[in-house]
């Protein structure tokens, strides 16, 4: 199995310039002392995430060709409406394959970026997904099983890296791993001496536990489905998870209060809307036992209902 | 009076260059079609809000032996934050003097920053001001009736020509005038084709029937507590006026209404926490006559009490 390399998060560093917002560290004076904080608000990206950086490498790449045949994702979620958001920008037709009982708000939005959505009922996703691909002999773009959208995550811990050389701590949520490969790998090449944690909630700590036993680790989804960040319910796949052995130093989980906490954290000091996925680097700075240094926190995403945060606000 | 220049601000820019957030403009692909959007998201700099470009660009062109005489502001808003943030930074001592029913939260944020707090009566605040000044010799620095300060403010504005040069539209809040007449200054005199509007509530809209009359007309302070946005109730000295009216297009006024429903949509479309007073562009952009081509809505601040936030978010 090839392991994505800082060459290739370079090249997709140049392919989807341009296309995404090129976030700044955003300084958090109310960090504490030891370790200077810094916040990466991947939560201005257009549809609110990161995923529009995986999402417009992995078009990126197709070929003229493939582009006219129109990309096929399945996904409830910020995936689903990255891949219909550069897809759209590409002027390539996008189809999305969704669980019935999706928020109507998402299926308008998904269709708002110029995506055909299909609805499927539940388990069938992949099944209907592959109906589709037959149909139309178009290309799969996975949330995160592909070294083209590891490799276009990878560009948030690039811009770490160009931005604070001498950062010594980067926390990232942790779901498929896509994510945290990607920024894993670009932060090791280029500050060797900084250490890479990954996040997870403690009701979906599959992959704290797949790394201590050093193999992948089945949760049943009822109990990940059990954490309010909805965004990490995902497991690795098997190419996520050996990139994560490679790049990362440990593992922290967090409480379902500590990521309440810090969504209201990050609206309240560092005016950003954060979902609780993207929170949990936050909750883990606030929790861990995390060495000293310049530290900063990538948000993922900021998705979230009104009513939730609303909530969240009032605590 | 000598206005300020495009070389001013951009000696500003070199000045404060590392001290503030090079904020980017973040696309907002949910405006309309025939203005499309980007934010600049001021409410990310340090203290939250865009005041720290002028209060870094005046402590940095005092002399050393200024400097160690230390600086003194009178604001209960986000100008003190951001002298006493500045100071601190650049290891001058500050002394900010607060009216008495300054809210705990802001004392203590204050105190934090490193600063001396000095309490007043209401209406005492100048005077008292003037008594610090006269015991220590240190330098006002006003929250915007000074050319350095105006400077300051006028590198958000250099930014969004530098990123967006084809900008079309630029929208500002107007209260002492000191931001509107910085960014305008720069923005006219690298995109000659672009307008400049201000932006007032109809419950503070001083400015838009002084520029009418071409002459500075006096609201009773009564009158312009009632908007929710409570940092543009000040007005503007001869300084910004004479400004404003070189570089304005229009001033656009909203509705209390219209001011609520943009805080809403900032937090829940692009993921950013405004104050009532850091929303008004968006509030304009979607009630005015704007003419069409790529728009910059300048969100100026973040600072909201929680439960306001939680309120317009449950609305």
């Amino acid at each position: 199995m090839r392991l994505i390399t800082i060459d290739d998060v370079r090249d997709a560093a140049t392919r989807i310039r341009g296309s995404v917002v090129r976030t700044p560290l955003v300084p958090a004076p109310w960090g504490d002392t030891e370790r200077p904080l810094w916040i990466k608000p991947e939560n201005l990206q257009p549809v609110g995430a990161f995923k529009v950086r995986g999402a417009f490498n992995a078009l990126g790449r197709l070929t003229a060709d493939e582009r006219g045949r129109g990309v096929v994702a399945y996904s409830s979620g910020n995936h689903a409406q990255a891949v219909a958001y550069a897809a759209a920008a590409m002027s390539v037709q996008s189809t999305i394959v969704m669980p019935e009982e999706t928020p109507n708000v998402k299926v308008a939005a998904t269709r708002g970026h110029g995506a055909e959505v299909v609805l499927c009922g539940a388990g069938e996703r992949e099944r209907v997904a592959d109906e589709v691909l037959a149909r139309t002999g178009g290309v799969l773009i996975p949330p995160f099983d592909h070294p083209d959208v590891i490799a276009g995550q990878g560009t948030a811990g690039l811009e770490i890296a160009e931005d604070l050389p001498d950062v010594a701590n980067v926390l990232v949520p942790v779901s498929g791993g896509g994510l945290a490969s990607g920024v894993g790998t670009a932060v090791k090449a280029l500050c060797p001496n900084a250490r890479v944690f990954g996040v997870e909630p403690e009701l979906a700590a599959d992959t704290a536990q797949s790394l201590r036993e050093g193999r992948r680790v089945d949760w049943p989804i009822a109990d990940r489905n059990r954490t309010i960040a909805d965004g990490l319910r995902s497991q690795p796949s098997q190419l996520t998870f050996a990139h994560l052995q490679r790049v990362l130093d440990d593992l922290f989980t967090v409480t379902e209060d500590q990521i309440r906490s810090a969504v209201r954290e990050l609206a309240l000091r560092s005016h950003l809307v954060a979902e609780p996925s993207g929170a949990v680097a936050l909750a883990a700075y606030r929790s861990a036992a995390l060495p000293p240094g310049p530290t900063v926190l990538l948000v993922s995403g900021g998705n979230i209902e009104p009513a939730l945060l609303a909530d969240l606000l009032s605590a």
